[in-house]
């Protein structure tokens, strides 16, 4: 059960041991209830010093993975079924690679419940009174400081807090996108923001996107031709493509902004985590002119159901945006932003954000690696740096969307990149997310899909 | 402290006596960790059996209002100041009767936060997840059950979890408003609504409210001109002038729906509670041909800070109004949906209403008596029969935006009419809301009014 742990240099071995066992109860190795091996035990079978296991288990106890039992040592703790989701998942058989949703286990529950009931104490009735200021003032200052550790230089009054990122790019659309206004887009992109930005009568103008970002030649020609009030981008981990930009291209991006007179909407989900990526900077960051809209989302590094977001905007557009905010839910709930605060503010946040980061960039080196494997030559894979999707070609002349129904019928979801453009027109590309299911799963949908195809390819004949 | 308590015949004695008390708590007269009198006393004091005695006292410790220490006696646990906002108005001296928003003192918060603990204890990890489902299925059963309760006969399906009716609006205008798309409102009508219709193109038609709810025969000229895809009414206490509509014109205007095929957007806050109205039937109560779309909004009767509300919609829309509820927020946070279930479920949640009602009725009462009383004379008090806000015309050729201007520096906060309509035209009307401060100090800033309001006469001669 534990014979096979392994240590790599560099790291601290005691935290190996601790990504590993967690490992093994997030895959169901190690159950619920389980007697964990004692320090001894453990210390005799892995020839490891008991204090580095002592540490390990600390951690694990910390995160709510195990529980010390006095007089009898220590048991699992950590119910993975108790993940309703995950759960139904499995008795489905269904292969959710369509999902962008992580998995809850990954999350600090214990310690987010915790911070709410200190929101409760502390805060009183105030919990349930309405924030008039688009922001309570603390969770602001912490954001401030947040925003600050990636880059970003923001003051509190250039905060506004939201119920999520998609709330975000509504409330941006409905301060400055007027009937026939024109956006550009990347394509692919994000269908719930072209949703909302069609929604608003905007003309949309998708820019392709290549392998280090958007296509800036097409860009500038179109520029020529038109001038957009937005662009709509997703600088670092590209939904769904996974690309990120150069620098390069960030910084042409923001001149391009300055010439032509638009603003850019920069929408941020993972730019926490790099990856294999070497820069991962927002371009919020390089923004010195204030003409980036920058949304952060914390469905993906904190918890997708709490609804929460926050985003740093130009002080010039301040009273359009918190109109629009208004507008459209008078403020996000108090009581999960008090909760939020006391999170960040409380408990150690960095050290789960780093956690978070190592399950995410295991996982993507794995699927990664199995996916050129398995997939490499029958597909074309555009290539990514990090992220949790795969935009995955098939041979010209073939639709994913009817690749995609016909691995549906297969028990695996992928979602066909016709979604993923203004038109929705017919495209040979679909996405593939890993942030669902776990590694081994996945694999076994690729596994299923590299089977699949040769069949697929043969009863639908080019056209 | 307590002689002053009086008993009318009707209701039970235990109950006017907790109320009584409760005021007392709530406008300081009691204060935190004063020793209430004991059961003994009390009874011989007032003259009362001691059963009835210690009945109130259970009430008020229930509503955590006072706190039985054992072999001391009971002592006032409410802290009345612990209430930031009310607190901050009391120091800056400013009489805030444009605010709609309640004192939170008069909500089960400690209930609540004990509904948020049993959610978390409960739900485990599935807090922090989407609810996928626009609603998760425990809290629409209790909605179903809950709109029964008010006549409204909606299936769950029918039912839409937002966060707040503000929302609500939003997405019926995203979901079924186009650019250049006709909408009727009332004049005066809740600036919200009209400016999200506006943000949308919409072209408004404003329809004018008489005693007894919209002008139908203007209506019937307009439609023959030119038909609306919506309507949107508030068909019981209308902000801003609190009228209700009669039931023949609630009929009247369903039929109209049918005829002229159109949807209703019912905007419903407060009719729950009856105030001096016999009928205050929800209009989607009459609906037999799944015309009316009902928001119901949970600020004035729970906490405005929750940001939850219901919504029950006719099928055929089911399918827009999700798209367009998933494109503004995803979902509503999941954490606050399960609290409110188990407050709902496991808390008596009609008494609460039944509380609230009559705070809101007692408050409404002395507050007409005395507008009527002081200002009657002075300015035009249109007639209604409850709610929480009172419409009030200066004499004709006075405008009410400089009158407002006029009280403000008397620090006494008013909303003039211009803001309740569609194109901010002049008005001499004002809005005077009785939500937000005790019926004390709102009697004093209508003696304010009442000898300001000659000057302001005086010195803005007539135009």
């Amino acid at each position: 059960m534990i014979k096979d742990i392994i240590f790599e240099k560099g790291e601290h071995k005691y935290l190996q041991l601790y990504n590993q066992l967690k490992n093994k109860i997030l895959n169901g190795t190690l159950r619920y209830n389980d007697k964990m091996p004692t320090i001894r035990q453990m210390a005799q079978i892995l020839n490891l010093n008991s204090v580095t296991i002592v540490k390990a288990y600390e951690l694990l106890e910390k995160e709510g993975y195990i529980i010390k039992k006095v007089g009898s040592g220590c048991y699992v703790s950590m119910d993975i079924k108790q993940n309703h989701n995950s759960y139904k998942i499995k008795k489905d058989g269904v292969y959710r690679l369509d999902n962008a949703n992580p998995s809850l286990d990954i999350f600090p529950i214990e310690d987010f419940k915790k911070a709410i009931n200190i929101a409760m104490e502390k805060e009183g009735a105030n919990i349930f009174s309405y924030d008039e200021e688009y922001g309570i003032s603390e969770l602001k200052n912490e954001m401030v400081a947040y925003l600050g550790g990636s880059g970003i230089n923001a003051k509190p009054e250039n905060i506004v807090i939201i119920s999520g990122a998609q709330q975000g790019i509504d409330i941006v659309s409905k301060a400055l996108i007027n009937y026939s206004d024109i956006v550009y887009v990347e394509e692919p992109s994000y269908p719930g923001a072209l949703d909302i930005l069609k929604s608003r009568g905007a003309r949309i103008v998708s820019i392709p996107m290549l392998r280090d970002g958007m296509d800036i030649g097409i860009l500038k020609m179109k520029l020529e031709k038109t001038r957009p009030k937005l662009i709509y981008v997703m600088p670092n981990f590209q939904n769904p493509t996974g690309i990120s930009y150069s620098e390069n291209k960030k910084k042409k991006l923001l001149e391009l902004a300055e010439q032509y007179d638009f603003y850019i909407l920069e929408d941020d989900f993972i730019s926490d985590f790099k990856f294999l990526e070497d820069d991962v900077k927002t371009l919020k960051s390089y923004d010195t002119n204030n003409r980036v809209i920058y949304i952060k989302s914390f469905s993906k590094i904190l918890m997708p159901g709490l609804r929460v977001g926050v985003m740093s905007i130009p002080s010039e557009l301040k009273k359009r945006i918190v109109l629009s905010k208004n507008n459209s839910d008078i403020s996000t709930s108090t009581l999960i932003q008090m909760s939020l605060y006391y999170y960040m503010n409380q408990f150690n946040w960095k050290n789960h954000i780093s956690f978070v980061e190592k399950i995410y960039t295991q996982r993507y080196k794995e699927c990664r690696e199995y996916i050129y494997k398995k997939l490499g030559d029958k597909f074309e894979i555009i290539e990514n740096n990090g992220g949790i999707n795969f935009f995955i070609g098939l041979r010209r002349g073939y639709i994913s969307r009817e690749f995609c129904e016909y691995m549906n019928k297969k028990n695996v979801i992928l979602l066909p990149g016709d979604m993923f453009n203004d038109n929705k027109i017919d495209d040979r590309y679909f996405r593939l997310n890993i942030a669902t299911e776990e590694v081994e799963r996945i694999k076994e949908a690729i596994d299923i899909i590299a089977y699949s195809v040769d069949d697929f390819y043969k009863k639908n004949y080019e056209r």
